[in-house]
């Protein structure tokens, strides 16, 4: 069994040892991992750009525990809906580079909807 | 090199091929992290918890891209500030059960904050 | 001065008097507004429905907090880009009535892109 | 009737006239209105703090029409755990006042658990 897997039975462990499960609904976890990723933005609200790449000692391990909290309800969510993480993110990785064509979107911020109206396309979804 | 490293190898060169790199300090990642995760929540927001147990093969694909999105940006945040994901998790589990003894929560979804306040405990960080 | 008007002024008091207006840029009171946000969510992730129909008084406290560290956030943004935010909530409001007409979507909770989708409609953004 | 409550009253309205009031529980309302948030700060991810403090009017409209969503969720919420949200916004003021006292925060963004830290003090709740 790889890490990833050990850690989500680790998780399931500790849900089991609090009869926490019943908490656990996919929308519930949805909730719970937007907080945590929230806390991770808590960090960095108040710090410019440039202070957010030299964090001191307590401030990187602040970043580091939110980090972990959001990773933690990742693998519970993805425990929960039998989620491939990794191959998910991998296919994703695809769909963006084709949304995103490198030649297209060089040096530029801007999200695949606005170049694609750049060049009068039209898109379905975002 | 592992699956995980291997996808932030990927991710890089995404960036790279993008001239991205600019645009990806710790403070705009958390953001951009952030939204992710509220993408997320937005596949679940007028779902009943049943619902989100209950997925459509459409919807199950949309969380599963978010999940990916959220996964990708907290691995490029990895990235950027040189964070053992797998191991903060085990880490961070470590003490998520000692701020959760089993035997005090079992069954509850109480803050730690509150249980400690029926204990008359004092906490000084939440 | 109506009531608005006059807590935006003492938000702008609050924030001169602590030197706090070198933190306060648009992209940073988003980032504030956003985590007061999921700290609202927090007071509910692990609720049901029915239970977020029915706080106890301690719970209501806390949400009524919540509510009000976003409503200040929504007020500072405001100022900073000088928006009449009530204007703009009776200008939205008649946007999203165009996007989502009552004949087509009563009883539905689907996105605007969905069912114009069903109607094989086209959509530019999202 | 003030502008506040009127606003309340045509968003009841449009809840009703969609038969949507099933889908506005208080938990699922704050799940809505922190995606609002979330599409707020989508706006200024990439941005820096300058350039946020200097949009485009294409980039001005989308901020406004994301802080306007954030205030009707919040004005839904207010409707239906019967909240005054500006009396709110008030006595929030006063106890963020006593949580930073002007003379021991000015010019510091360190958040209050952390400056009583400096002092010693305990904090019992965040």
């Amino acid at each position: 069994m790889d890490k990833l897997e050990q850690i989500k039975a680790t998780l399931q462990k500790f849900a089991d040892d609090r009869d926490w499960d019943q908490f656990h609904s996919p929308k519930n976890l949805s909730m719970a991992l937007s907080v945590e990723a929230s806390e991770l933005v808590e960090c960095f609200q108040w710090l410019t750009e440039a202070q957010s790449q030299n964090l001191s000692p307590e401030q990187r391990q602040a970043v580091i525990d939110e980090m972990a909290d959001v990773q933690i309800y990742l693998l519970r969510l993805a425990t929960k809906l039998d989620v491939n993480l990794l191959e998910a993110a991998e296919q994703k990785i695809v769909k963006n580079a084709e949304k995103y064509p490198a030649d297209k979107v060089k040096g530029s911020s801007k999200k695949y909807t606005e170049y694609q109206q750049d060049d009068h396309a039209v898109d379905k979804k975002a």
